[in-house]
């Protein structure tokens, strides 16, 4: 499967798939769901973990712990909305916002169907918002859906580079 | 199927998947496509659609022939990027620069696979971008994985409705 690295550090010369989640039952859940997918088992990028908010955006934007980290920006981004101290609103607001970051595919990936965060964050400019599902054959179903759709079919904006 | 409107003004009632096409033949390829979906066929929508960028802004911006027109934003636009006159890039531009319109996911549907207007359209934060494919088989199998992900998986922005 793609390695889970533990740090950006940890390798920074392939691109990477940014999961932003602050609950370990979720993020496992997701992990198990990739498992049983071979097209996303066979993909070029590594996963990548933050369960909090300012580290994301320090991550992103090489700021304090990462300033200097010389590796490539993720190649998409799934968020989950509701995180201790910096949210993913701010996240996608802020990324959204930054001429070098704003090409990065963001997803919305929740348990909130709430209509206003759903303006919100399309109006932040999010690429696409999903519901998180309940039990592992719904879950497995939309992560199938989401890999596919956004691996096998659409046109994802060249990997960058880039030193603040 | 969702009945094809041939002007925005023949039914003001119903929000509407805008698609801008300006090649016939590519349009009723898409539609061929649709047409053995049941899912699609129950939308609760209908197509509208345009085949020049001027006319598409005026009707999104309720200008010139379109002034006074009281109708559903569109819910989904589906867009080519090469069009006569005013083309899709810049669609994309005034749509997501605009605060009561930016909600509207905007999917890139065209024959280009060149990087730079794949950077371009994210930039200016297009949602997703799908090349059109060759064959009919093929475009079954794209028009129904775009409508699933979009339809079925996602969560859309609420239907506004506004007036300038």
């Amino acid at each position: 499967m793609p390695k889970i690295l533990d740090s950006p550090w940890d390798d920074t010369s392939h691109p990477v798939i940014l999961i932003v989640e602050d609950s370990d039952e979720d993020f496992y859940a997701f992990l198990r769901a990739t498992q049983n997918l071979e097209f996303v088992q066979q993909l070029p990028y590594h996963f990548l973990r933050f369960q909090d908010g300012d580290e994301t955006l320090n991550y992103l934007f090489r700021e304090e712990e990462y300033a200097g980290l010389d590796a490539p920006l993720p190649v998409f981004m799934l968020v989950d909305l509701n995180l201790p101290g910096t949210d993913g609103r701010e996240i996608i607001q802020q990324v959204k916002r930054n001429p070098a970051l704003q090409i990065i595919p963001i997803i919305v990936f929740t348990t909130s169907n709430n209509a206003r965060d759903v303006q919100t964050c399309y109006s932040y400019g999010v690429n696409s918002y999903l519901l998180k599902p309940m039990g592992a054959a719904k879950m497995q179903q939309t992560i199938q859906q989401l890999f596919q759709y956004w691996f096998n079919f659409t046109i994802l904006p060249n990997h960058v580079s880039f030193s603040f």
